[in-house]
């Protein structure tokens, strides 16, 4: 598919050594985090370091008709990295450079490849924080995440990372670039293009230069554990804390089966017992935050909590935060493999939908661990299973189609935060009507009238 | 261009008493707030009641071929909805239900007729509030301020219109149904279209219902003024509260016409030599309050206040927000005819906008009194003229467009809530590529290919 011409031309625009074409090299872009999806090896990777070598490489796509893949450390959890046409994959790890933190206005500017941390890191010495906090924050690059939109624990309080989105410099498919927003959060001229791009999986054009809006850090942080013996009371607790006027920064759930999984890890004294134990974490400024904490207490007393813990120290914070940070690592021991899903609900339906999770698990004699934001709804039902066992897997694929359509079922979506990618495109005619695609679909066209652009992802493969 | 068997089939479709032909009615749409635009009169103004009504007249206009025009109550500053071709207004007014608070998920859900202040005190009696806060509150509707993306006095802290849409209805140019989103915060299913048709004016299709985000109520607020003998001054204190990591709910600025001219209106004690008032509100936690307002107040202090107020009762509050309550009023009165435009800059640059403004009034000889949001770069110059003085006029467009040109030069952008419209779009090619400018015709031409939804707004004509 890529020609000798092609490729000559790559390596002229940007130098031998950021035109890789060696098949060790290769196999590494051949897959993301989402897994058990094949290996699917590219014919070049490019490795950019300007977004004028970002135009080049696409314009030399464009004229070829090679498809391109945007990739940034390809922590994705559906499948939106992958080249599955072979193509050329655009990294964009080399254009990692922090361009400013401006202090006067609350907003930083980096390129795509920066990882979030690092921003988070440039940010602490000035107070300042940037919120999104999706699982991968110390691998996800800013590009990836602005491209998938990532959301994280903070949602119920702060939002995700289109609500932190100013500006966007993008290379269209065509190899222009455009520039859309800036620095001001009030800016409505002309379509807001800023927010398509956020969220669009790569499928426009490839992100340059990104501008987000910082909060300052919290002075303050609270965290509390509570274990319930049913999963009513832990959404009744769920419901009383916001009944009182608190949003917390975080409010974590976890299953019983991911209670389990994480107190065979490491033995944290969690109570084997609980069909769910809450992890809360209130902060902003100390009073507010001492204020806030008593509630979110008696909350979660009223509500019938079997056990409650508030962190007295730093220590005893990481202590509770561990059942949380370890969950993934945990379930991940107990079968050979783990498939992360991302079902949504409205916050009021999220003991529902666990014990939809629960009755799907039972009927497709599988085992499933689910974790996930209770505030905001957003819930990751993790399968533990066996990829090379195909009867198993059958009913793996089952039970995912009943999740999602329970999730809709319930009001929610098909996906919170992971994206649509490769892995949830057939279910998309679950959640929207046909003029509801065939919208998208347009908008894919319109902007990417030859399809190159992470082609057959988001919308699938559009003529 | 209105056919007699159109106008028959929108009767029988929605029945004669929602179907206006009289030229005394038409003329009662031929205009909205922007003024000077002069009279467009449409051929029919039909008032569906329902979604389904709203799709049968949209499948009239796209079969006849009609320029449609959605309509809330125009309170629109930038000609968004004048009726330009003649063709169909369709009023949501009568679209005016609250359907839902839902407490336990913190979302409302409504038609988009509501008034916005409608929704915010069906909220109030459970300690929430809608936060958009645009200074029509009291007359603009959820539909009308979604398809502007308002924004108001409240963008510092709590961010604009689209920070809060969660879910959208659209009747589609060709009289389909889509929605999109739903209560979730979390939703990356598909392209953001919620936010594409957030802020769309009106040019994509027509938003029959809206499911939105709320917060709780602030539980307490502390209100402060302080005037300053030059504008810098006013600058530095703007930038010493952010320095203090205090994020004010409101943060808004009066320059000396403006304070002139509301000491003129209703005598409040304004200093008339100062440069500039800010006006400045903290809300939240009650602590957490008590300990922002004394860092604001030393903010304001150390920057060199000429005079510095705090408001110790619900009454004092009151009279220190009369003087930004009265401000476009007061201006008016002074002559005939006032423009209010919409120059946004990034916030450090405020003081430097407002001295550019300065020179232009200057320059051109011309009275312009600014006011606006120093706390998110928000300004509005407010033009004081005469629009049947051709030539003072002729000036007055000269000014306007150096304003604009100021605030691109400035790292600003052409609007920062009223709106593309009519009156900006000869603007668009200042602020973005022409590669950018197509990509949003693209859109257009993608969403509505007959080009009959709001047609010659935003984007202008799209062929």
């Amino acid at each position: 598919m890529l020609s000798v011409e092609a490729l000559r031309q790559l390596r002229a625009a940007l130098g031998e050594d950021k035109v890789l074409t060696d098949i060790e090299d290769l196999v590494c872009y051949s897959f993301d985090a989402a897994g058990g999806l094949g290996e699917h090896v590219p014919g070049v990777v490019v490795m950019p370091s300007t977004a004028g070598e970002v135009q080049a490489v696409v314009r030399i796509a464009d004229k070829y008709s090679i498809p391109v893949y945007p990739r940034g450390s390809a922590t994705n959890l559906s499948g939106g990295a992958l080249p599955e046409r072979g193509g050329m994959v655009v990294s964009l790890l080399r254009m990692n450079r922090i361009l400013e933190v401006d202090t006067d206005n609350l907003t930083a500017t980096v390129e795509p490849g920066v990882i979030i941390q690092d921003l988070n890191d440039a940010c602490a010495p000035y107070g300042l924080m940037y919120p999104p906090d999706p699982g991968t924050v110390a691998q996800a690059t800013m590009g990836g995440s602005v491209a998938e939109c990532s959301g994280g624990l903070r949602g119920l309080k702060y939002g995700v990372t289109k609500h932190y989105v100013l500006g966007l410099s993008v290379v269209l498919p065509n190899g222009e670039v455009a520039r859309f927003g800036g620095k001001t959060v009030k800016n409505v001229s002309g379509y807001d293009m800023v927010q398509l791009f956020t969220g669009s999986e790569g499928t426009l054009g490839i992100i340059t230069e990104i501008t987000v809006k910082l909060l300052p850090l919290p002075e303050f942080r609270q965290t509390m554990m509570a274990a319930f013996l049913n999963l009513d009371s832990a959404g009744r607790a769920v419901a009383r804390i916001i009944e009182h006027r608190v949003i917390p920064a975080t409010l974590e759930i976890l299953d019983n089966t991911t209670i389990r999984a994480v107190e065979e890890y490491n033995r944290c004294g969690l109570p084997l017992d609980a069909a769910a134990i809450l992890l809360i974490e209130v902060d902003g400024v100390k009073e507010a935050v001492e204020r806030e904490a008593p509630k979110v207490m008696t909350a979660l007393l009223d509500s019938g909590a079997s056990f409650v813990r508030l962190a007295e120290t730093e220590r005893e914070r990481e202590q509770l935060w561990t059942a949380r940070r370890t969950a993934l690592p945990a379930l991940s021991r107990v079968r050979p493999n783990m498939l992360v899903e991302d079902a949504t609900v409205p916050r009021s339906r999220v003991p529902e939908m666990l014990r939809e999770i629960g009755k799907i698990a039972e009927k497709y004699g599988i085992s499933i661990g689910t974790m996930g934001h209770a505030g905001d709804g957003n819930l990751h039902p993790t399968i533990l299973t066996d990829i090379s066992d195909e009867q198993e897997m059958a009913r793996v694929r089952q039970a995912i189609d009943e999740i999602y359509a329970a999730a809709l079922r319930l009001g929610g979506t098909l996906s919170g935060e992971h994206g649509i990618g490769r892995t949830k495109q057939k279910y998309m005619e679950m959640e929207f009507s046909e003029a509801a695609l065939e919208t998208m679909r347009a908008v894919k066209r319109a902007l990417d009238p030859k399809g190159l652009m992470n082609p057959g992802k988001l919308v699938g493969e559009v003529k």
